[in-house]
């Protein structure tokens, strides 16, 4: 095990493209809806679009434009923008099912090394997911999928969001745990820098289809990060976690 | 199933006592120590002393006359107290020997039925401590005794300590609950009844040796809990959760 990483007492989780394949599952999430709605979007292109508004509403809280909420409200007004955007009256259209088509984001799969990655990493360290996600939200994700996590760390523990430092900084200290003894997993190196900006540890596993065939970032790793990998099968082999 | 229980969404529990044996657990910790230190008490009475203080240190917190601190560090400033009430001088002992015994507090056994009955009712509900404790020294105590939680729960969440209503209300708000759709379960009488007053719903667990052989208290519902029961097990039963 690199050295940085033998005191390391708790491994916190990034978990939108990281643990879960985010695009296919809003995707299929989107797909009736869409066809239900003539709403002439390709599914995928659905997916990305609802993403890319994520990270500019974000930006309203952590400019403090507006007090912290929880991430599902700005997930539910970014399907409003996006539906709008594409000529669908929203206003319309059953409250349920807007936020049933908003609760796919407590759907989505597992990437196919997760599981036993997860499984083997939490008989050495606790575990839990470090997300702009509520809490709410990543427990309906961990039912949906069997993630193991001890506990749920993140946005809401700190009310802010990543990467602001208090983010990484209030979730280690939750857990009792000085930054350098907390690692963060991320597919994302601008995650990974923020986190080792405020002293976390920092492990990076490559998703180079999270962003579908085409993806173009976060393909390799920007840093010189304490562990590089490309599951979380081979990060609990470098962190010399027993097999199952 | 009782009806007013079809919908419940989360089971969250009181701990100390209820899930795990905290008296025999700090008398196996103090034991050495008392011996070590020529203190001349019997490390059940130590036990009992040391829980003695935790309401009364609680309640300057809750009255408003100190902020909200983790439950750690009232538990250390009881041990001084206590060490102290018995003539040791704990400003002459070393600090990391006071941590390591307050520490006690997370390496506590679970009661016999616990791990069976918390597997059966994790693969129905949702579950999580909503104690008057830290999360770390929640997490602590759940990797200790192999508690599967879902996350965790409680007073460092709500930053307010039992029975005040904000602990029980922000904990079934933070998993996306109203009252009514979340259950405690506790073997004290006094924690379900703020609960209840809440509107969540009751969960009872006779714990008779909670308090040793000559407990007096909580021996029996004194109100008409929404479900009352001898075991995690039985709980299980009574909520048809699947045999594992």
């Amino acid at each position: 095990m690199r050295t940085s990483l033998h005191t390391v007492g708790f491994l916190g989780f990034d978990v939108f493209g990281t643990v879960v394949d985010w695009r296919s599952g809003i995707a299929r999430a989107a797909q009736p809806f869409l066809e239900r709605h003539r709403i002439d979007v390709d599914p995928f292109a659905f997916a990305d679009e609802w993403r890319s508004l994520y990270q500019p509403a974000m930006q309203s809280v952590r400019s403090g434009e507006r007090p912290w909420v929880r991430l599902e409200l700005l997930q539910r007004e970014n399907l409003e923008t996006l539906l709008a955007r594409h000529g669908a009256d929203f206003g319309a259209m059953p409250g349920a099912e807007l936020a049933e088509l908003n609760r796919a984001w407590e759907r989505l799969d597992p990437w196919p090394d997760v599981l036993e990655g997860l499984a083997r990493l939490k008989r050495r360290f606790p575990i839990g997911p470090l997300s702009n996600s509520h809490i709410a939200g990543m427990l309906r994700l961990a039912r949906y999928g069997g993630l193991p996590w001890d506990t749920i760390l993140g946005a809401e523990i700190a009310r802010s969001y990543k990467p602001q430092p208090q983010t990484y900084l209030k979730s280690a200290d939750a857990v009792g745990l000085p930054p350098h003894e907390f690692a963060l997993v991320a597919a994302h190196n601008g995650d990974l820098q923020a986190a080792r900006a405020c002293g976390l540890r920092t492990i990076f596993v490559r998703r180079p289809h999270e962003h579908g065939p085409a993806q173009s970032t976060d393909l390799e790793p920007e840093h010189d990060w304490d562990i590089v990998a490309d599951s979380f099968i081979e990060v609990a082999d470098l962190l010399d976690c027993p097999r199952l």
